[in-house]
């Protein structure tokens, strides 16, 4: 899976050292940093410093990779000075706006959040599954997630650039005010409480919280969750695929959803 | 997405001109022929015509590409004379024995057919799909299909090498039998006649049909479903990645079989 922009947006990127660390010190916020191999100068290793603080993934990538992003910006060569900087996409929210939102457009809407899903390819297929069945949003962890690069756009067929995200520093906090203010937390691991299918299992406001193919939900996210659902496996494999296992779980929400009156 | 195999169990590769154009010439099952670059010459071209007879996918791959998959067998540079063949899986059945294997273990079982899908990756997941929901074999077409290439079995998280698979000449023939003597046959597709989620739609011994993302199901085959099943959008994104929607319609099955009397 390449991490080289496959469809390029030149407003989302911030080129050079000084706007790069400007943007860091603004508390600008970033999809992501890309770097280019051996620039390990004074001022990079403190942009990296600076870009490791504020939770925001670094790309070292070669020369030539490099060069073909700038070229693929209609930039010079070292006009970027080894550094270039992804900005989040429009969609992007803080996490009051889009629960505000989501309660102004549907009394009981769905969202999705992610927790340890490191590939932008299930990111975004995630998010493909997530605007379809209609959910209002996405929330992602500012650490320790796909970045949403042009890859994980594409994956998501154009759902990254309808469906609204909102960031959050620590996903078992937000979870934990949303819960107390009603929502319904459903998390999806192995083991689980119940069947992904048990009735009324997607009844009112809820969040369905998707944990990683290998690892599965953080502690800390599962204990707030009100019930974990898992898929039953008839075979001999263990595990679904991550984005087709979020995908069954929110068809099943939306088509329990559909036969309720919400 | 690399043709390159990742992972090579030696026994399925079958190594040098000789060797492979006796292999057609005997009709041996073949996934592929892998073809380095530039033998173009006339026992080559011979050899090409042979494998586009019997519906056999040629791939053409850069000399260093090539050489990378000899050093990978174990071979010397040029020991395969620039053409190597990869076997199909042991899982290999004919659709006979793959039937008759179906309905001994159970009254009502679920095949999954697969129409256009062409994508080693996509293939490899809804194998483990159809695994995961404990589907009694897959049918696949001889022509217009992804081989079972390693990177297929990888996506496929083992369960091209546990699910029985059986290859046909032409799918919609073959689906007017089974549909003759007993067989319920369900397209997924759009426009359809209901939605994926209608009550017992997967009741009795079911196929199901997965069509390619692009172009849904070949009329032919549309023509022999008993019903053609959707997914309701309820976004602006027109459709889900194939592997997914099959996941939803596969385990919309089964929650739906797990339900009633099987």
């Amino acid at each position: 899976m390449s991490e080289l922009p496959t469809e390029l947006d030149p407003a989302r990127y911030v080129v050079g050292r000084r706007a790069v660390a400007e943007a860091l010190a603004a508390r600008t916020p970033l999809e992501k940093i890309f770097l280019s191999y051996g620039g390990e100068d004074g001022p990079m290793a403190e942009l990296r410093i600076a870009a490791k603080r504020a939770g925001i993934t670094c790309s070292v990538m070669d020369r030539r990779k490099f060069g073909a992003l700038e070229a693929a910006l209609g930039l010079g060569r070292n006009d970027a000075q080894g550094v270039i900087a992804l900005r989040p996409l429009r969609t992007a929210l803080t996490l009051e706006r889009l629960v505000e939102d989501a309660l102004a457009s549907n009394p009981a809407p769905l969202l999705v959040a992610l927790d340890g899903i490191t590939d932008p390819h299930n990111l975004g297929a995630i998010a493909r599954s997530a605007e379809c069945v209609g959910a209002a949003g996405l929330i992602l962890p500012v650490k320790f997630t796909a970045p949403i690069t042009p890859a994980a756009v594409k994956a998501s067929a154009g759902a990254l650039e309808l469906l609204p995200v909102a960031r959050v520093q620590r996903m078992s906090e937000t979870l934990a005010q949303l819960r107390a203010s009603g929502w319904r937390i459903i998390g999806t691991a192995i083991p689980a409480d119940a069947s992904y299918d048990a009735a009324h299992t997607y009844d009112g406001p809820v969040i369905i919280v998707i944990g990683s193919e290998g690892e599965g939900l953080h502690p800390r996210v599962q204990a707030e969750c009100d019930v974990v659902v898992t898929i039953p496996m008839l075979g001999r494999v263990a595990s679904l695929n991550a984005s087709v296992a979020a995908g069954v779980v929110l068809f099943e929400a939306q088509r329990q959803r559909r036969s309720t009156t919400h």
